[in-house]
């Protein structure tokens, strides 16, 4: 898949076969996340890669917008250390670079994938802490969750030209 | 370029020719940023497109990493909406994967482009919002510089196996 063409046909997924990516497959996701830009390229980023069922399950359990997970069967997390950027904005913008980097590759693999929001979601944040056993300078942002769909969507165009302004508000 | 090569070989860029990108190729990038998925699809972005010398010489002079910006001729601010996503968290998490997609895209049409961070930097955040009269509940979060760059940069390999971790932290 041409690399403009990924951008503009990427959709989030919901809905898949149950069959889980090969490690392969994974491989290429998380190389696509670490290769993200980020502030004074600290790369502040660490991932972790879910398939522990119980632990899926109570993502779901806890996530209001995470019910496909299961069905999914993969999950990565990324989280931001706090010690390797201690700016929260900068932090928060250097892993989401790095989820949206991982969607677009899920995406050129003829996967589905889907960002299940996380921070600064207060009870989300605390929930995957605890679950995942994070230390207190690491930070979860988002979840990436995967698998093989079931089915594409449709594009959806989403420009809007009054919101680009030039020059000035 | 292929998606995932495209994500794999993008580098930050900040040596530029001094001819401006195409108006074309300008509209392919903020397309680019509109398609990038947002908490709810609430997409809360919008795009300050700036090729004023004058507003460009005056970022240059208060942002420490965007000495490059005039030489490249075009910077677009993207900000983010407080009113149609309140969760400051998300609503950086969405604005960054519009810039992730913007910077992509630039990659792929063989401009290079680079990311100036903003947020949460509060002097930036103040002088950039005066200098282009934004409205309280409007927040820039980044700069996309874009040129026509001199030179390709080789690949940095990023991946870092310590920072993946299976199940747990």
């Amino acid at each position: 898949m041409e690399l403009i063409e990924g951008i503009m046909t990427r959709r989030s997924i919901r809905h898949f076969t149950g069959e889980l990516i090969s490690d392969e497959q994974l491989d290429t996701i998380l190389r696509a996340g670490f290769q993200a830009p980020s502030a004074h390229n600290y790369q502040p980023w660490e991932f972790i890669v879910l398939r522990d069922k119980e632990k899926l399950k109570t993502i779901k359990d806890f996530h209001r917008h995470a019910k496909m997970i299961d069905s999914a069967g993969t999950a990565i997390v990324v989280c931001g250390d706090n010690k390797k950027q201690d700016n929260r904005g900068l932090l928060v913008a250097d892993t989401s670079a790095a989820i949206q980097n991982m969607l677009l590759a899920a995406h050129g693999l003829g996967l589905g994938a889907v960002w299940c929001g996380i921070y600064d979601i207060k009870d989300y944040v605390l929930n995957l802490s605890s679950l995942l056993n994070l230390p207190e300078h690491i930070l979860p942002v988002g979840i990436v969750v995967v698998g093989n769909k079931i089915k594409d969507r449709s594009i959806q165009d989403r420009y809007d030209k009054n919101k680009i302004h030039y020059d000035s508000w």
